[in-house]
């Protein structure tokens, strides 16, 4: 165990020069004649709806996702919790006589909501686009080539889910696929276990995983979502942050009240909303909850290292962004992730542009995500925010609407409402199969790739801890720009081919 | 003129019981039985979309509004500006033998935006709709009663503009309507006025004006917009607060990011601007930019008798609209209206409730308005705001989109967008004139009226001052709870009977 430790602080502390494995440059090989073949299968998939509360689109996806590990002679299975009409995880297994290790292989196919509005011209969600690069590098639309021609690996696709995740289950898929083609045995089980309700916080993910806890006995998850780091390089990340999303609404007046008549009188919720978001952060992004970075469980020695030899991104990040100051007082954005955050996902109070009147709004509202780490509990995090909003002077309500004896009692109301959201996972660095994990995904590139002890994003991964008591490790392979979680998501397709040659290499532990 | 000022402090001190005018009992009379032929007519108008920045509704409504003209035998004409493209003026004249006074009857045909997801169900904003009481009331939709049936007048129209302002078109066609049919002539010249761009801030009457000078040359104008006060009592308004609109948009990152990748290091363009908005005003409502309130001509003494004798409205308001805390530190509603003010009207960043994702917005934008009074220059009033942005460290344009320059050379970045707007205006309350439009009013009622130095609200009424050197008094006709400018706009039927009388008094000037 030690001797493993040193071997990490060793590859930590160097920076070297590998030799790409036989095994990658089969794959790669491989690839290249199948490229088109490839993406006519990814098209199919993105091609259909699946924004996470759509039942009907989820339901053909998974459907697709099914046919997929059917085609690839692995029989699938529907795996429900005890709720019904929630959706299934897709379930696939390839049992290698003589195997000593099982590696479960997770990804998941539904996808965060669109407007469709706020795509940029030309480009549907759901009709996945070829680009010949990315719309703020100029890209245009162009035709998916004949068969047989060159496809360029910079170009990219434009649609939901793209990226998160739909590249993830693909990947897998189709790096299983390779090995069978190619002829190369798995050294491990295989199993495949896609999941369908992670973009509402897989809230029924823990009565799947009771459910079928025999089934999906393991030794490690390998979790494929995310992206690379923001160098290009590949990363291997050790754990993630949690997350609950919350929704701030403050009331004023019942009805909407013309501003010349009523502004300046009657309470402005807009206002009052910002006044309540402002006393949540300072300047540099510190949030001012009272309590709210107290739970933090401290990083190990291990941990601060592979922080310190992640190469830093910021000032190229910055400029690729467009802004020049970013929050936390100039720390790096990867010491920064390691907090707990307070982020304001969106606010909304009456009409602004062509809609917007003269008046005095009834309400405003604002969506909010806390990101935990380590040591936070999501319950305990959102119960924080709502002492701070009591302390503000409010009266905080659950309910959907604002009785007229509440009004007529509290000078300031808020409506909090928490979903149920999740808490952290960080797997031990020093562990044996972590070690493997990181010379498999080391094997495929010559450079350095970057060993993060957590994600920025979230995962339910504490689950996979908590009911199955099995470690995960998160391989994650979109291209970092890919607007993942917002209009015009997309995937770069040399990010597609690195990943194909990652998940071969994984599926050799 | 000194007497005459004397009799209207008397009238300021005194609350006295008045015999309503033989006029406004026969003016009753004829309305009770033409009850229906009314009501059909204002249907007919409300049915026609109206939304400013829509021209082809725009124009049908003009004709609509000309025929109206038409139909009680007086010539329309159109009246255009040197602008091409722009809602016209609909006017028409009737010249009395003898009279030795002209009156400019004014209200507009255009309306607000509308955001019909906005209303309630059932509710299409040019859908007019009887309904049982107000929505707020427990309301329910009713038919248009067969004729002769009558016509509960606690009843209300739902739609866009039922009372602002096409209740004013109407109530003062019918008025003239109904003095034809009564045989009652007019002792003025009467001239009718009705303007297509009002809710886009007027911004080509004053071409309208300049170019008709003459044939709009006149002793007064009668602007019949806005509400009666909140104790239902008739009132006279002096004045108008000027308005302008302003949109403030802040940016950040060029692309949405992944609040769990970026959150807590991108800066928050949602956050940004609450903390703008917030540096704009104290808790009490003041307004903390440098010299908002400079400019501010003081009230004369009749204007402080008249604000000091308005009714105490503010406790049965607060009570109606669901809140217990107002603005402004406890000063009463009437005097805060005589302030210049700033409001939010909206605000928007990313998307909330069922759309909302995880991210970290690129931009946040809030539509704000500014009221002016009496000194306040509209301009002037727009630079304090900017130059409040600059002073918390934005760079500020009028570019619609962001240079990667700019976005590399400052650090903060806001585009602030005025409208043109216009001042506020006020007439002396102790011309002539201004007593004999009291004397007026007050015939058609047996308790006292309300007069008021300001309406809180806007119109452009400074240019009637400026260009036809022409004063102006409002007298505003709909029910205080009309959601004028917002969703479930509706008119109360008493309030256009009552109209109807007030306007057929202010033709026998």
């Amino acid at each position: 165990m030690k001797q493993l430790a040193l071997l990490l602080t060793a590859l930590l502390a160097t920076n070297l020069t590998y030799a790409q494995s036989e095994l990658t440059l089969k794959t790669r090989t491989y690839r290249q004649q199948h490229e088109r073949q490839l993406l006519d299968e990814f098209m199919g998939l993105l091609a259909l709806p699946n924004v996470v509360y759509d039942t009907v689109g989820i339901q053909k996806t998974a459907d697709y996702v099914a046919a997929m590990l059917k085609r690839r002679g692995i029989e699938p299975q529907r795996l429900d919790g005890k709720t019904n009409g929630v959706p299934p995880a897709i379930y696939g297994e390839v049992i290698v006589p003589g195997a000593t290790k099982t590696v479960v292989f997770y990804a998941h196919y539904d996808g965060q909501p669109v407007n469709p509005n706020q795509w940029a011209d030309g480009l549907k969600p759901f009709e996945p686009t070829l680009y010949s690069a990315s719309l703020d590098a100029g890209g245009q639309a162009i035709q998916l080539p004949k068969a047989g021609t060159s496809i360029d690996p910079n170009w990219r696709i434009y649609g939901r889910s793209t990226s998160d995740d739909k590249a993830g289950v693909f990947a897998i898929l189709a790096a299983y696929e390779a090995m069978v083609k190619l002829n190369i045995k798995p050294t491990a089980n295989l199993k495949f276990f896609f999941e369908g309700e992670e973009e509402a916080g897989s809230t029924h993910l823990n009565e799947i995983l009771e459910r079928h806890k025999d089934k999906l006995k393991s030794d490690l998850w390998i979790i494929c979502d995310g992206p690379v780091h923001q160098t290009g390089r590949k990363q291997v990340l050790f754990g993630v942050r949690g997350d609950v999303n919350l929704e701030l609404k403050v009331f004023a007046s019942k009805r909407p009240l013309h501003s010349g008549h009523y502004g300046n009188w009657a309470p402005n919720p807009a206002m009052m909303l910002a006044r309540l978001l402002t006393s949540m952060k300072d300047d540099d992004g510190n949030v001012l909850i009272k309590g709210f970075y107290d739970d933090v469980t401290p990083l190990t020695d291990l941990e601060k290292q592979a922080l310190a030899k992640i190469p830093p991104v910021d000032e190229q990040l910055k400029k690729e962004l467009g802004f020049t100051v970013a929050e936390g007082g100039g720390k790096p954005l990867a010491d920064l992730l390691m907090r707990p955050s307070l982020n304001i996902n969106g606010f909304a109070s009456a009409n602004v542009g062509k809609l917007a009147a003269n008046v005095i709004p009834t309400s405003a509202t604002a969506a909010l995500d806390l990101r935990l780490v380590l040591g936070n509990d999501a319950k305990r995090q959102v119960q924080k925010v709502i002492d701070h909003v009591v302390a503000q002077g409010y009266y905080v309500t659950q309910q959907e609407s604002i009785t007229d004896d509440e009004r007529a009692k509290y000078p300031r109301i808020a409506r909090i409402v928490a979903k149920s959201g999740y808490n952290a996972q960080r797997t031990r660095m020093d562990l044996p199969i972590a070690q493997t994990v990181v010379k498999a995904v080391q094997s495929t590139v010559s450079g350095d790739i970057v060993l993060q002890p957590s994600l920025g994003g979230s995962l339910p991964l504490y689950l996979f801890d908590q009911i199955l008591k099995t470690p995960t490790i998160t391989v994650p392979i979109a291209n970092h720009d890919n607007n993942q979680h917002a209009e015009n998501e997309n995937l770069r397709l040399q990010n597609l081919w690195d990943g194909l040659e990652t998940y071969v290499a994984l599926m050799r532990l």
